[in-house]
C-alpha cells in the first residue's frame, strides 16, 4: 500500500491527500509534527530535504507535491485529473505554477503581520499588491465553467482550491472575484476538502511552531 | 508563428528557449531588457505578472516556464521530452521541482554575497547547506545513464542542466558529484545550450540591474 507522509497543516501535503481521496486510492497516512519530526534521522533518511509530503510506492520515494500529483495521475489515471488538450493543460499548469510561485510566497509577510511578528510595512504592501495581481490573473483565466478549467475537476482545482481561500484570512475577501469566489465555495463543499481541512484546534496548537518556521523565511 | 518573450539572462526563459530549439519549432523571439521593459504597459497587458518567459500561440497566452514546457510537449510531441512511464515521470518532476524550489532560491543569498550586497552571514551558510543537500539529492537520483533520467533527453535535463551549473560560480564545484558533473558537462556541449548561453558581456552589462532586482528579494 502507498505510504503518505504529511502534516495536518501543510498545504503542500493537502494537495496530495485530496488527490488520493478523489481517486479513491488506498493509502497509509503517517502524520508528522513539523516542530521537529521532519529533522529526525528516520525521516531525513526518507527525505533529506526534510519536507512533507512524501509518497512511498514500494521502492520508489517521491517528494514534491507536484511530482507526486503527476505520478498519481499516470499510475492511477481514473478519474482523470488532467485533460489531454494542449490549451487546457497550459491553463492548468499556469494555475498550478502561479499559485505556488506568486500566491504562496506572498502569504508569508501577511502571515507574519497577522501573528504580530516583525515585518517591514513595505513588504506587507508589496505582498498585498502581488496577491491582488495574482487573483486578477486567476479570475481572468476562469469563466462560468463548473471548475477552474472546463467541465471537469482537475489539478487546477486542487492547487488553487487549497491556496486561494487563505487570502480571506488576511483581510482580502474574494468577493471582488466572482469566478474565484464561486469556485472556491463549491470546492469547499467536497468531502475531500472537508476531510483534509485542519481543525481550528490544530491551527491554534501550532501557532508557536508556525512562528518558529516563519522566522527563518 | 509562436511568439516567445524572453530576456537573455533569464534562466526561466532559457528553459523554454532550449525546448523550442530541441523540438525545432519555428518561433519569433522578442527580447526584453529586465531594467524596465517588463513594467511597460504593452508587456503588462501580455503578462500582468510582469515576468518572462511568455509564449503566445495565436489567441493563447502562456506564462510560467513549466506551463509553457508542458504545452509545447503536448502540442509538439516529437521529439518527446517526457516519457510515459510513471516512475520516470516522477523522477523528472522531482528534479524539475527540487531545482526551482530548493536550488534556485538558495542561489539568491550567494549571488548577493558575490556582488558585495548586504546579506547576513548565517543566511549565506544556510544557502550553502541547502545547495549541498540538494546536489546530494540530485546526485542520488541520477546514475550512469546518458541523461538525468534514463536513455533520453528530457525536461529534467533542460531544468537541471541550466540551473545546476550556476553553483560553480559561487565557489561550489560539482566535482564531488560525479553524475551531475558528467551530465552538466555533456549538456553544455549541445548546440541548444551554446546558442542560449548569455555572453560574458551581456552578464557584465546587466550587473547593476541584477543588483536592483536582488535588493527586493
Amino acid at each position: 500500500m502507498l505510504k503518505f507522509y504529511y502534516a495536518p497543516l501543510s498545504v503542500n501535503a493537502r494537495r496530495v491527500w485530496i488527490a488520493l481521496l478523489e481517486k479513491q486510492i488506498p493509502f497509509e497516512a503517517i502524520a508528522l509534527k513539523l516542530d521537529g519530526d521532519q529533522f529526525q534521522p528516520d525521516f531525513t533518511a526518507i527525505n533529506p530535504l526534510q519536507r512533507v509530503p512524501v509518497l512511498i510506492d514500494e521502492d520508489l520515494r517521491i517528494v514534491e507535491s507536484f511530482a507526486i500529483l503527476d505520478y498519481l495521475e499516470t499510475k492511477f489515471p481514473t478519474p482523470a485529473l488532467m485533460p489531454t488538450d494542449a490549451a487546457a493543460i497550459a491553463k492548468i499548469r499556469m494555475i498550478q505554477m502561479v499559485c505556488i510561485n506568486e500566491l504562496q510566497p506572498a502569504t508569508i509577510p501577511l502571515m507574519k503581520q497577522m501573528l504580530q511578528m516583525e515585518i517591514p510595512g513595505d513588504r506587507v504592501v508589496a505582498a498585498q499588491q502581488r496577491i491582488t495581481t495574482t487573483l486578477q490573473f486567476l479570475e481572468a483565466l476562469t469563466d462560468n465553467s463548473p471548475y477552474f478549467v472546463g467541465e471537469n475537476f482537475t489539478l487546477a482545482d486542487i492547487v488553487a482550491g487549497t491556496l486561494v481561500p487563505s487570502v480571506d484570512m488576511f483581510g482580502m475577501p474574494l468577493t471582488p472575484y466572482p469566478n474565484l469566489h464561486r469556485l472556491i465555495n463549491q470546492l469547499a463543499e467536497r468531502p475531500s476538502w472537508q476531510t483534509t481541512a485542519p481543525s481550528p484546534e490544530t491551527i491554534q496548537a501550532a501557532i508557536g511552531n508556525i512562528k518558529t518556521i516563519l522566522a527563518t523565511r
